[in-house]
């Protein structure tokens, strides 16, 4: 690790990336993938940084992203192919048949037959065909459609047959996040598994052919058994985990990459409170571990090192204040730290507190310290 | 306001400023203050944007920031009275001290002897006074010394005698935005100013005096009926408005000068729900209205042109994708509303989705479009 005394020279809030923690994020995700015999295909929506999607992809065989900001930013980077895993809107085709006009093979999703037939019209007036994935609905969580849904088939024929590609089929199990135990776990990967295979027995049985059958979520990514008839998987957060994932049960705090750098600012003694200059502003609004086991307020405390300190959360956040205190019935009470001294806060949501950063300040697998821009918008 | 079909050729999520209810909103407690014979001293946390902050600052003595890169940015553009209203920080002195070598004057606010300390050091080693407001608290909200704590007094006396300079006392009624009803507001308004005017008292009578006396937040500034002892007042959100101060009481849905344009992106026609392409990544976290009368999700849901569409809400929200649904109760369901519809959402809470976006569409006053950049980060 990089020596404390080089970040106590950062300004705080930073955001602190642990590289060899993330790097050991990614290789036990691999592993698992390798043996499941699928290919990855991981979310940069978490990382929204070249240089950790360069050790994010160095296995996987393309990316996923949700905002065509993500597509263009990677592709100029060297990545030709890329899932846009967020359903089209019609007038995002343009951008969409510009990125794929520079080289980069972008692959869109839909779950309606309106958006079939814009992509149809947009590839056949462009004399480019735009592929796209079928979303399938495993677990009721956002979209898609049931594999039964006939309409699967109707949109299968739109894209096939009326100027545009069909690549396959997608699904995300996005309540698998509401999952606790392994049990529970795997049933979440079946099911995500069993519902586009019997999307994909639909079509074929129509005559369709489905070369990319895609699943993932970072709780099903870990827990999935048997990925039969999947061809790749997607998951995004494992890269940092965070601590909604260890809530779940996916990682533990020490799988934790991410954190924010904060300075002590103030102290309320009589209320047991420490205040700190991270309020939601670095620490983002995210509050994923109220509705789990052990509610986490906005983040858990270590000290500079990393080190968590038990029993003590951020309680409360203002804009610009974190309001450290003891967690409701524990024992600990907050210790009498000097103003001036820095503590790391480990996040709710990886992906939440990263974007309200502009960069990363990494601790290297090297030993120093690095800085990895980060970028944002649509 | 700006033809709807220039609206139609921005990229989605966007966030849109009505320029028109924007100066309204400024007007509105200019009137006020001005009849209660204090200062405005606006807070540019909620704007971050030079262009807005020449609006809010037309009638202004000075800026209230909460980041000493907010300092850094409004004063390269030319304020040059500035308070930083977050307890400083040992190791941002330096930075305090680069910004007064510039000509600004940068004020400081402080609770406790070690940042008296720290503050009257660094002045003397720089052979610079660096001014200081001490926080005084009103209502336990967050930071700030009781107005009769002996350590008020004893810093006031590091201040003055050791190096620094005692500027006055600093207040803010943070517990206000859990008021309801006028009679609280104003006894919160009266709460704020007797908290500082209590504690210049005691000031004066050890011989300090206090040539700034500042208070403030939105929902104090809009219902105190007398600040005689009071030098001026902070408020930030009011210039934009948003659901939780509707909530509270202090302003309309029509005063809300801040939306978020998105585009519908699928439905679940059985589940009663519109997608969009404005997830927490455009719209925050922040869900400010939930411990409200009125839960509104994520937003409420207007048409293109602004319209409140009555009974519709953001129910949920993903990074990239928010739920519309009806609100609970409500007897109005979701309209059919084709894919690529566009929409606007007034947001919960205007400095958190502000802060989401890089800039603002402006829908100027003068009945034309314009872009205003934002700037982040400490």
């Amino acid at each position: 690790m990089a020596d404390v005394a080089s970040l106590e020279n950062l300004a705080t809030p930073s955001l602190m990336l642990d590289e060899t923690i993330m790097l050991r994020n990614i290789e036990r995700l691999e592993r698992r993938l390798a043996a499941l015999k699928v290919s990855a295909r991981p979310h940069l929506k978490t990382v929204k940084s070249v240089d950790a999607a360069r050790r994010v992809l160095r296995n996987a065989s393309g990316a996923t992203v949700s905002t065509l900001r993500e597509a263009e930013v990677f592709a100029g980077a060297g990545v030709t192919d890329i899932l846009y895993c967020v359903g089209i809107a019609p007038q995002k085709l343009p951008r969409v048949l510009a990125l794929r006009a520079t080289g980069c093979d972008l692959v869109v999703i839909l779950d309606s037959l309106a958006q079939a037939r814009a992509v149809a019209e947009a590839s056949r007036k462009a004399g480019a065909l735009i592929p796209a994935l079928i979303e399938i609905d495993c677990d009721g969580h956002r979209s898609g459609l049931a594999p039964d849904d006939p309409t699967v088939v109707e949109i299968a024929r739109i894209l096939a047959h009326e100027g545009a590609e069909l690549r396959g089929v997608v699904a995300h199990a996005g309540e698998s996040y509401g999952a606790r135990g392994e049990a529970s776990l795997v049933a979440f990967a079946e099911q995500e598994r069993d519902a586009v295979v019997a999307a994909v027995a639909r079509l074929e049985a129509a005559g369709f052919a489905c070369p990319v059958v895609s699943v993932g979520s970072t709780p099903t990514a870990h827990f999935a058994r048997d990925l039969s008839g999947v061809t790749e998987v997607r998951a995004g957060v494992y890269v940092f985990f965070d601590l909604v994932q260890a809530g779940i049960g996916i990682c533990g705090l020490e799988d934790i990459a991410l954190s924010v750098l904060t300075t002590v600012i103030g102290h309320q003694r009589e209320r047991g409170w420490i205040l700190i200059d991270a309020g939601w502003m670095a620490l983002s609004r995210d509050r994923g571990t109220a509705s789990q086991k052990t509610d986490q307020g906005y983040g858990v405390v270590c000290d500079i090192e990393g080190r968590v300190l038990e029993g003590l959360i951020v309680a409360a956040t203002n804009q610009e204040h974190g309001i450290i205190a003891a967690r409701p019935g524990s024992a600990v009470q907050p210790t009498e730290m000097a103003v001036g001294t820095m503590l790391r806060i480990l996040p709710n949501h990886a992906c939440a507190t990263a974007a309200q950063f502009d960069g990363y300040q990494v601790l290297t697998a090297a030993g120093g310290l690095d800085y990895w821009p980060r970028f944002r918008g649509w």
